[in-house]
């Protein structure tokens, strides 16, 4: 149940001393092919790290046939010096591997600005490849953890071959991915070019309708990478389905492990003009810290649902929206209908419904209420 | 030292019982001219409440003779009946006044989606007729109060003539104004088109450039009446600077009294290509939750800057940004710079100041940190 479930990979999980506890920091998955296709999606953030800007050079050609990852520090506005490391790191790799660097992708998480200890770092990769397993994909899920408080990792079955996916992430998730890595694996025999658009329209439906606190991060990479082991090409839409599965299901452990969250909330927005006005809308509302602010209260505050609406340039008419939380229609046509006293949002999932009627098109996106306890996880401690 | 500084007006603040506590809550402003010549700005929120709706008729022709306000209820997400409510307070100022029900501005503040006694406010409003004084300004900036801890008041001279202001407002401050409501007065003679030119110009750099907390209001209302009682005719530009030091004035309390904020945070950006992508980039930073929690911890955490930068369209080059935060340059070239431990944030105003080095323009945007207060303000009480 993890990215070494389909055959054709090994993974490792170490500890190199890059975080100050000890815990395991240094990941490597590595394709044992027969096939080495691949896709990948990064951070929209114009700032990026320096292990993003590696990697979207490696990932160019569509052939990568390692992931090495580090949590302890993000490589993230370390200049030159920090460009090095990153290089050094997938030298280092490909060294061990017998394959080129320029097919490594290199992923950090952690601390922006801190620079990580080359000579640490690369200690670990040479650790990792020396305990590179078939079931090491466990330990690889681990070793990506910063804030998270549990280890996520997600696997779909297709017919005769399989897709594995580890991410971490827990806060700063946000539109175009944010502060998240993920790497994906399948044995499938998939081009690069049908890679790509499954994992477009995976993500798209997943990882990018995740919000939780609207801020986007320097350094998300998700890595889709094919072996073929299994010989088997399956349909398409089949591939994509499965891929949208894994995604999902990563994407929502993410949105449970969120820092701080009291509630997981789901905000649907139904019959819009278009897909892209009921993402914009539902958005707006996943967006506004009063209206998280008061699902932490257990407050069904339908009016700060509306204000929120009313920023956005969606079609609809002021007078006539209806929203729903948790399936209990409290404002219709703009104004108080069911008694908002009869929805309990004591429990951790939440859902709003906001009905637009101006079309057909729907979309969901998900965010997490604004707690105490995020507060003080972004306030006490840097990233 | 009110909006009854300046000849020609009159003012009263009651108590009508919308407010459980018993406090002050509705207020009225009368210009007795011998001119009526006006100019105002509404929330850019698309659900507006229904003294919005109303108000926006009103103010159509340029004339404006008396602004009632209550707190207690925003009358917003009502309805038909509500708009009645909105119409029917209209009506009594006009009655009282021997004025048209047409040229009442009708302004409100206070929870969202629930009903104001009708009664309740008609008599209000018929008390506050009865204790019109030129010495009312003080009263009516208190009755407009709702989580505010302090009335809002500014006052600047002219050469023979003056302008006086008051604002409610204490969070949910966004782009192009946020539950806040503002009457200004002036005594000068200032044409109805002229009004609005220099209103437009000063709230672009003052109450526009207040992001509190990233939400927009339904009833932002700022209204501006001149009187004429003074007989002079200043030069234009010297009434929109003294018009723009009233405006910011009034900003800057709300910004200090904003809901559970513990810092005044003041984001330039310098050298960008243009005002709007300066506005841009430190809107950016004023949004993110990730730094306005750091500032509540006194965290410098220029890297959370950079990361709100990378996510705007604004010409700079990703690996040439400088930040200072309280002058202390922690960044320069994308890289760490000074030592983060030098910059003090235990005082309650924070400068950042962002250097995009593409141009010459320059803009201020100003928030508050993200702190347990707001969390709980905004989580216990409705609005």
């Amino acid at each position: 149940m993890s990215i070494t479930t389909p055959a054709g990979f090994r993974a490792a999980g170490v500890a190199a001393g890059l975080k100050s506890t000890g815990a395991k920091d240094v990941a490597l998955v590595v394709n044992d092919g027969p096939t080495f296709t691949s896709a990948s999606v990064f951070t929209a953030n114009r700032c990026q790290a320096n292990p993003v800007l590696w990697s979207k050079e490696v990932v160019k050609d569509g052939t990568v046939k390692a992931v090495v990852l580090n949590s302890g520090g993000a490589n993230c506005y370390t200049g030159a010096d920090g460009f090095q490391t990153t290089h050094a790191t997938a030298e280092k790799v490909g060294e061990l591997l017998g394959v080129g660097a320029i097919d490594v992708v290199v992923c950090s998480t952690g601390l922006i600005g801190m620079k990580n200890d080359r000579d640490d770092l690369l200690a670990g990769v040479e650790n990792a490849a020396a305990g590179l397993s078939a079931e090491g994909g466990a330990e690889a899920a681990e070793a990506i953890m910063t804030t998270d408080s549990v280890s996520k990792q997600a696997v779909v079955e297709g017919a005769g071959w399989s897709i594995g996916g580890m991410a971490k992430g827990a806060g700063m998730l946000a539109p175009q991915l944010a502060t998240m890595l993920v790497v994906i694996t399948t044995d499938a025999v998939v081009s690069a070019e049908d890679l790509d658009t499954a994992l477009r329209a995976a993500t798209r439906v997943s990882f990018d309708r995740l919000d939780s606190d609207g801020c986007m991060s320097t350094n998300d990479t998700v890595t889709l990478m094919a072996s073929g082991a299994s010989g088997i090409t399956p349909p398409l839409g089949d591939f994509t389905e499965a891929l949208t599965q894994v995604c999902t299901d990563l994407a929502m452990q993410l949105l449970k492990d969120a820092e701080g969250a009291d509630h997981e909330i789901a905000i649907s927005t139904i019959n819009a003009a278009s897909e892209d006005e009921a993402v914009e809308v539902s958005r707006s509302v996943a967006r506004s810290n009063l209206f998280k602010a008061a699902i932490f209260g257990n407050d069904p505050n339908w009016g700060r649902v509306l204000a929120s609406i009313g920023t956005t340039g969606a079609q609809f008419d002021p007078a006539d929206l209806d929203v729903a939380m948790n399936g209990i229609w409290v404002c219709r046509n703009s104004t108080p209908d069911a008694d908002p006293e009869t929805v309990d949002l004591t429990g951790r999932e939440v859902s709003v419904t906001i009905d637009l009627k101006s079309g057909d098109a729907r979309a969901t996106v998900w965010t997490n209420d604004l707690t105490h306890a995020y507060v003080h996880e972004n306030s006490a401690y840097s990233s």
